[in-house]
């Protein structure tokens, strides 16, 4: 049998994975929110603290797949305790991969400041970096608080962003249409848009996570798309 | 104590994860193929099949996560079973990840079939989707002989399939500056290209996996990248 001590430090040990996954996830939002920040006000000593930082996450990651493999060894959790085990590899992965886009954005902020994009580009970059931003701090909530009913709405924001991405997509391909000198700015600055659109997946996975910890149940597999950006044309090709 | 039968059939479990992965694998390999081979032909109907048959991958993906997680919780395994089963769930998501990338592929065909793309363009997206297929059916050889003194062929593959993406996307900048027209098809195109660049991440993070599973041990944080992309500008956005 454990000895008091030990469920005491079982505790401990799941209590560890919590709080590492919170400081991985507020680590990720500030990465999300500078390197926006610094494509936004072509800010490319910002840019490079975001490139540096993501190692943090990377790592951050690691340690909590070495502890969580290292406590399904010693403790052999069942049931609740293995899924919240599991999820916290999962959620890890997620995070890691949300740093890893903010990093792709923050590497493209030197390219992208040498054109002069119109201001309205990148207010529409900086909505949909908003939108993603609270869809992350929203299912960061939810993991901390257990409060799986709120799921639905991180689902339907997550529909917003996309539908956000596909009005982006469209203006930034008309600006490449109107002068030349914008294709490459632009065509960077979707790719970054992309990503921003990449990180609601990202949060909305890890929704999916935290429904599956706490209910033991997947949600369904079919998840509404509102990206249709892989069908917008505009008229002007057709000239 | 576990009857000779009982081990048995843990041993069927395992073996039932290890087949399911390459199994799993097979599939994404053709989902990739497929989704280039109607890109390059203007095939939408095959198309269309790439994006239905995308959902056997999730499934499976499910499949292997509920099996894994029950056979840790019923086994309560050890060292190398558990990096095994551990395993399993990262590679399975990691290739449910690459049929969503030959998806993504696969819905960009109509738009691009709509224009009229230089043929180099395509025998460049197929020379790339051909190393990174190449890529993903050595990792899966790996996975089925654990011989990860391959591994390292792995990586430097990766970053001839990062070299030829950078040359690729400032190719299909070139085409978008020489005639409007071309812009919409060819932003289709360099999001394809980097949906096929993912799929040699994703095979290099699945060697990552095996040489774990097998060592016990991490690769390496740093891995070399040799996407540079998002440095590309081209002299004619100056004019």
């Amino acid at each position: 049998m454990y000895s008091h001590h030990t469920v005491r430090a079982y505790d401990d040990e799941l209590t560890y994975l919590t709080r590492k996954i919170a400081a991985m996830g507020g680590h990720a939002e500030r990465l999300v929110d500078q390197s926006v920040a610094a494509l936004v006000n072509a800010d490319v000593s910002l840019a490079r603290k975001v490139i540096e930082d993501d190692a943090l996450l990377d790592e951050a990651q690691r340690e909590i797949d070495d502890k969580s493999i290292l406590v399904i060894a010693r403790r052999q959790p069942m049931a609740g305790d293995l899924r919240e085990i599991i999820g916290a590899i999962r959620i890890a992965s997620d995070l890691e991969r949300v740093g890893d886009l903010a990093k792709s954005v923050a590497k493209r902020v030197m390219v992208v400041a040498e054109g002069r994009q119109p201001i309205s580009l990148f207010r529409g970059l900086q909505a949909l970096a908003e939108l993603a931003l609270t869809q992350l701090k929203e299912v960061l909530d939810v993991y901390a608080s257990r409060s799986v009913e709120r799921i639905e709405f991180v689902r339907d924001r997550d529909n917003q962003i996309d539908a956000m991405y596909t009005s982006l997509f469209r203006e930034l391909l008309t600006y490449m249409m109107e002068d030349p000198r914008n294709i490459t700015p632009c065509t960077h600055l979707l790719f970054c848009a992309k990503n921003i659109e990449r990180i609601g997946d990202h949060a909305t996975n890890i929704a999916e996570t935290i429904y599956y910890v706490v209910t033991g149940d997947q949600m369904p597999v079919d998840r509404p798309k509102e990206d249709k950006s892989h069908r917008v044309t505009l008229p002007a090709d057709k000239q």
